[in-house]
Parts: C-alpha cells; structure tokens; sequence
C-alpha cells in the first residue's frame, strides 16, 4: 500500500481528470474502503474490467437482492431508470435498458438497418455489433483512423452519403484509448445528425473529464448515446447498460427487444442503482487506473514498446520492434492479454489491472 | 406448518407427478431446509413466480458469485452449458442461453422469419414473443383450444401449408394450464416437423411427470425446444432461460444475439448450477405446488368458479357466474391477479403461491 499512497500525495490530481467528481472528503482506498483488490488467476488483462469493482455498495445491494430473484421486478427496473434519467437530465423515456451496452449496440444497428444503406465506423474500434448490421444489410464503411488513432472526424463526416443510415463513434475509442476533441465531436454531431443517426459510445468516458452527451438526446433526434455499468462501475459480469435517445427512438428499439428493459436482472438492477449513488468508488477507481496507467505506459516506453495515450482503462501500444514472443511471454506468466488489432505495427491492448498485477504484466515482458 | 405436514402424510405422492425425481431422503420441508416462504406484499399471484425460490443452495451461489461480477465469465458459461447438456444427454452445441425463455423465443421468431410466410399458434397461448415474428413478417394463424382448453393439434397440423415457417406449442400451455397428451404430441411433432419448424416451449413441464422432448434435438432438424429457469427454479429475476436445437439453428440464432450466451449474468448462471443439482428443491416445489393448487382449485369449484384442471403452478378459471368484481376483490386485499384472456367466459389466470397466499386468495373472493 505504500508506494500507492506515497504516489497519491505525490500526484497532482488534475492529471486524472476529476473535474465532475466532488472529491472533498475523499480518501485514500484501504481495505475497510469501498475498493478491494483480490488476487486474480489467470490475471485478466483482456476485457478491460475494473479490478476493484463492483463497489462495496453495489456488493451489498446485489446480495440483498438474491432473495428476490425468484420475482420479476418491473418497479426495480422503474426505479433505476428513474435514477438513470435524473443523473443525465432527461426523462424516463429516453431510456432504454439493455444486457451490458452491447445489446445497445445491437438494438441499435438492428433499428437502422429497416432498409439498406451503409454504416460509417472507424477501422480499428470496437465493431462486434456490426455483424448485426451487416446480417440486416448495411454495408461497413470502415474510416482509418488518422495516424495517431483517433477518429478522422471530417473524413467520417465526409462520408455520409443518402444511404447512410448510422455513423458510429467510440469514444473514447477502444481499443486504441484515444478521445475525440469535444468542441469537434459537438460540430460534427451537430452536421452528421443533420443527415443520419449518430450513435456514440461512452462505455469508457466516465475515466476522462470529458462531460457526457446524454443530454443532448432531448433536443437531437437524431443522436443515440450507449453508456454501460460493465467499466467504472465494475459490474460487466452483471450485464447492464442503456441507451439514450429521443423517446421515439427508444420506444422503437424497445420493441425490437423481446420485453421491454427484459434482459436486465433483479441483481444487476440493484447492484448499479447502489453504484449511481456511489461517487467515492468511481473516484478511487478513476485514480487507482490512472496511476497504474501511467507506471505502465512509463515502463512499456522504457521497454521500446511505443504507447498510444489513453484516456481509458486500456492502452493501446505497438509491439513492432519488441523481440520477444509477447503473447508467449504473457502465457507463461498466466496472464490474459488481447490480440494484435492491427497487423501493420503490430498494434495490440492491454487492460490497466491493479498496480500489482501491472508489476506482473511488465515483469512478463522484460 | 401443521396443515401442510397432515396434509404431505394423508397424500398419496402419485398425484403430483413425482416419477423422475428421486425421492428417497426426501424430508418434509422446515425452515432449515432448501425451502423458504417469505411475507410478500402485495401478494404476487401475476407472474407464475415461485413463491419459494430460488433454493438455498442457488442463493449461496449466487451470494458467492457477486464478486466476480466485475468480470465477464465465459468460462461460467461453459461450465453451465455442459451440465445443461448432461441433464438432457445433448451435446454442448445443442444449447443457447438467454435471458429467460423469452429472450430464447424471440431468437426463434427473428430466426424463423428470414422469409415472410406464417406462424402456427394456438389461441389462447403465450403470445407475447409473436410481436416479433409479425414485425419480420410472418403473419399468425391463430388456432383456437379445444373446448377444454387443449392444444388443437389434429387442427394444427392440418393448418400448416407451404408458407408455414413455425408452429409453436407451449406444453402445459400458459395460460390454461393444460398438457398435450405425450403420444399425441410426439405424432403431431413427427409429421409437423416434417414440413416446418416446431418450438415446443417447455416453461411449466416441470411441474409435470411428462418427460422432457430435449433430447429429441439431437435427431430432428426441425424441432426447437425451449426452457426456462424462472419457474421451477424460482429464478424468474435472474433472467436465465436455454434453447434446445441442432447445432446449426444455435449456430443461427446465436448470430441474431449481441454475444452469444451475452444476456446471462454471472450471478444468474452461478444460481442456475446451483439449481440443477438441487433436486430435493424441485421435488419440494413440486409438493407444495401441488397442495396449494389442490386447496385452491376446491375452493374455487366451491365458489361456483369453474377451472380448468392444471398442471403447471397456475390455474385458469371462468369468472361468468361470480357476482362480485374479481379485480376490485384482488385490489381490496392486496393481491396481484392478472387479467381476463378470452372475454367470452371471462376466463382468467391465477398463479398458485404459497398456501397462506392462497388462503388470503380465496378469503379476498367471498
């Protein structure tokens, strides 16, 4: 623990981007706080979780709730999307709630593909909802990123032509951790929407300081916005997430679900309505990453592996001049990395664990 | 206790349809045991809902579990998968989870209506999923029960033409509580599938003795079974239910979820394997149920309410004679009914909850 807290009065907390989260009365993490670091086997690497999550809180809510399973609760549900509406300053009806953002994604690709047409997407980012799209018929417009793999707003923007029928943007971006500038993703949400449907993915936002565009949902009825409990709030094994959009949209992807909201469990409800009422846990794990992040990214540098840098809980990094067999290295030290993304420079990801299991990632490497 | 215990002494077991369950050791169920009645309130008679559930041992499990929902588990999934698969000697590949039994009967629809044409389907039957397949485009040919409330299967089968893209028979069907006979739904499956898919939804079967028809998937290309753990399990909350079918339909329908097996969260799968192995759980049920279902349905015959006999944990019952307003009794006292299905008789359902519940059920009556 000491070379955490020595790091945390050490740092600055304006380079972890706090600015929307009350931090008076905030608290270094120890074992008695809502952050609890357990040992992991195989160490998980791979699907950018929260190593501390759920939060105590949610912990809690979701094991008091077990008894209830054997009930279908509609009004917990209600609740929760209550909560949802008031913490994004919308209403009850711009929510959708679905099994982790991804079945967002999908409800969303299968509502714009009633005809056919094309859907714009960044290559590389996160696209296994697309064969959604492309089943029901939309052509994949795949956009490069520019150079140093962020999305190429204008050249996306440039794209859409009368077919389009969805423009998607990640952002931040996965798997590369870049963000989108947010007076330029305002512009071009503002000219694309003009012309076609945005969706636009914040499953990761909630580690930048960049605010939310949910909002703007209500007066944009062109925008869609997927958010998801599966990252900050360290609840992917729950599955839950939701999509915000104009009431006439939710209402239409709701009937593309099989029961509206109905693949969201009494335990995922309550696990992320204690999580929405549990700003220290985010806080603490927004600084736990940010500080296993930057000792990673340091060391991958000093190894000669070149980092894109991130705003995530992941980084994207080129393994084109590393020596060794890195995916061996990772198995024979039991841990869980991804794939290459990008077979020019070798690019690949890792998910930022704890500052531990970090140690053990590097250690694997040298 | 007392009356349940007399009651479990005086009754011949052979009426509950207890043969696949083995019941030697079986104890009469205590507070220390896998059973457990709660005080629900309002009192829940809407949703066929166990009123015990989920077991003890599903709770443990599912307690455990709650740690681990910071990370997305597969392998969890496997495990469940596998056992799923040894219960009804069927392969792995056999096998898809989602979210409840709807999720899985919506998959059906979505993978059926590739092609517009028809839908088979009795009236009146679990309907909710057909929105569906009628949004895809196949149109639905409605077959009315027989006068006792069966499945028309002669008619049925005769009804299937070369547009026919599913038939759908929920056994014992919601919300008339009646079974096909064995033989003659293994005839009418025979020469159905012959021409077309059959869905077979099996929600209820486990309060029966008819053995399951999942292991018939692994021979007959044409016959898609579906499952559920929200009733006899008591996990209707967890939302976790499985579909039954050739590897290539799981293939396809698979493909038509945003992850394959994505909608089931750790927690519900933990309380699912947990479930399976707890016979002495079911088999108590399976009692109770049955006890309950037995007072209630006298009871109602006594108050000039005809039912039709059940073999689910719901009773469907003809409102023409009763005087008094059944919905403003319910609501008087708390309980939650469901609706009337088919006007002409005022036919409607009651789900059997514990036997206090219905003794307060039959009081709010008189």
């Amino acid at each position: 623990m000491s070379n955490r807290r020595n790091w945390l009065k050490q740092t600055s907390l304006g380079i972890v981007g706090l600015g929307i989260i009350p931090l008076e009365g905030f608290t270094i993490p120890t074992k008695d706080n809502s952050i609890e670091e357990e040992e992991v086997n195989p160490i998980r690497l791979r699907s950018n979780e929260n190593p501390y999550g759920p939060s105590a809180s949610a912990r809690n809510a979701m094991s008091t709730s077990i008894n209830a399973s054997n009930r279908y609760n509609w009004e917990l549900l209600d609740e929760l999307i209550g909560k949802i509406a008031q913490k994004h300053n919308v209403t009850y009806q711009n929510i959708l709630l679905g099994a982790g953002s991804s079945e967002i994604l999908n409800l969303v690709a299968l509502y714009c593909s009633k005809k056919p047409g094309n859907l714009i997407i960044a290559e590389t980012t996160f696209d296994y909802w697309t064969i959604t799209a492309e089943n029901a018929g939309l052509k994949k417009n795949a956009i490069p990123l520019t150079t140093d793999k962020k999305h190429d707003l204008a050249t996306m923007l440039n794209a859409i032509d009368a077919d389009t029928k969805l423009v998607y943007i990640c952002n931040p971006n996965n798997p590369t951790g870049t963000i989108c500038d947010n007076e330029a993703l305002l512009n071009f949400i503002k000219e694309a929407t003009k012309r076609t449907k945005v969706l636009v993915d914040e499953a990761y936002l909630d580690f930048t300081n960049q605010p939310s565009l949910a909002n703007l949902v209500t007066e944009n009825k062109n925008l869609i916005i997927a958010k998801t409990f599966s990252k900050i709030y360290g609840l992917a094994g729950a599955r839950i997430g939701y999509a915000l959009a104009h009431p006439e949209i939710i209402n239409e992807m709701s009937q593309l679900q099989f029961a509206t909201n109905g693949s969201v469990s009494t335990t995922a409800a309550s696990g992320a309505l204690a999580s929405l009422n549990d700003n220290k846990f985010v806080a603490e794990t927004i600084l736990l990453n940010a500080e296993a992040r930057k000792y990673t990214m340091e060391q991958l540098e000093n190894l000669k592996i070149p980092c894109i840098p991130s705003h995530t809980n992941f980084i994207y990094f080129s393994l084109e001049n590393y020596k060794k067999d890195f995916f061996a290295q990772l198995e024979k030290n039991n841990i869980l990395g991804t794939k290459i993304y990008e077979e020019k420079g070798k690019w690949s990801r890792i998910t930022i664990g704890t500052m531990k299991e970090m140690k053990q990632f590097i250690k694997a490497l040298k």
